[in-house]
């Protein structure tokens, strides 16, 4: 089921259970892998996932923040939440700690082949990644250009920089060219579905360099 | 004051809370302080508020999850949910970054005057935290004792420790009494509400003689 919010976000909701599957069935999976269809964020919390129980890193998507208006107690039954709105979140979605680094990031998607439209961001969305940033925090975007089925890194300092840009007369959207250029690629794969730790190192190790 | 850690270590707490309240007002601020009567909850969130204006962390409570059934899209005005429940957390309530580090942690209060009953937290509280930790997380419980008016930072360890023993006949309940031995006592200020960051430099700081 897809839920279109007011401010434009499209929230998906579990369509498909998580799956563990055993190795019997690896060979099959890989066979669909490709057409599993599965939104960005279906396969980040996939990879979430694959990334506890394989004790590498302990990173949640946020639930959305919801404004509860009213609810009703059913005698022997559990609550009822009756009315309720979208409220707009002061984070980004994912955030949690990878080998005592702090980590927090947003997730994107484009059906563009070229251009990433920065209205795809919120204000509210880069404040939260700059003070981390300032905290000490691996801060980064994941992009997904659905068409092209490629998946970037981009470290929070290059969205700040074109979102900035365009409060000065700069581009509303960044070119693909300019992504892969600040960016790190990363393949969708099997187990995890989509290995953003091993970019999230490369960042670690990149700022040890400086 | 002087903690003794059941495991030997020992450190002193901050005599006093890191205050930053304009002399002006101190006095009639300290007046009505003790009648505010707010929730622990809301005393972490105003406390938040201010690390986070004062760019001290950056640590936010996580929304209640909510599983949507039906939502409504009404014209001319935004989505409403009609049917939805309460689901049950993954996580703790609280993370979030601070100079560098990891921070999560879960509030529990109780009426109680002695004992603390460990069915206040959850089988998925204790093993999230035991995973932050692997990861290098500063882990812990703040822990409020309504009726004393006292609030204590008991490291993650130590709730461990209590938790492991219930299951092998150990007590229920933690006595106040190894709460005060384990834990550092914060007191309720005004600038923050909660200055829990203090105790959290503390268990850095422990961590680091290790």
């Amino acid at each position: 089921m897809k839920i279109n919010y007011p401010d434009g976000r499209i929230f998906n909701s579990p369509s498909k259970p998580s799956s563990k599957v055993s190795t019997n069935t690896t060979a099959k999976k890989k066979l669909i892998f490709g057409d599993r269809g599965m939104t960005l964020e279906e396969e980040i919390n996939e990879s979430n996932k694959y990334y506890r129980s394989h004790e590498v890193a302990v990173i949640y998507k946020k639930p959305t923040p919801i404004q509860i208006v009213k609810v009703d107690y059913p005698k022997r039954s559990r609550a009822v939440i009756k009315e309720a709105y979208f409220r707009q979140a002061s984070t980004t979605d994912y955030n949690g700690v990878y080998n005592g680094y702090y980590v927090d990031f947003e997730a994107k998607e484009t059906k563009n082949k070229n251009t990433f439209p920065l209205k795809n961001f919120h204000q509210h969305q880069i404040d939260h990644l700059r003070m981390c940033q300032k905290q000490g925090g691996i801060c980064f975007v994941i992009i997904k250009y659905v068409t092209l089925k490629r998946y970037f890194v981009m470290p929070a300092d290059n969205l700040f920089h074109h979102w900035d840009a365009q409060n000065h007369e700069g581009a509303k959207s960044i070119q693909l060219q300019d992504i892969i250029n600040c960016s790190i690629e990363i393949k969708a794969n099997y187990d995890p579905t989509l290995p953003y730790i091993d970019a999230v190192q490369q960042l670690i190790e990149s700022g040890k360099e400086k």
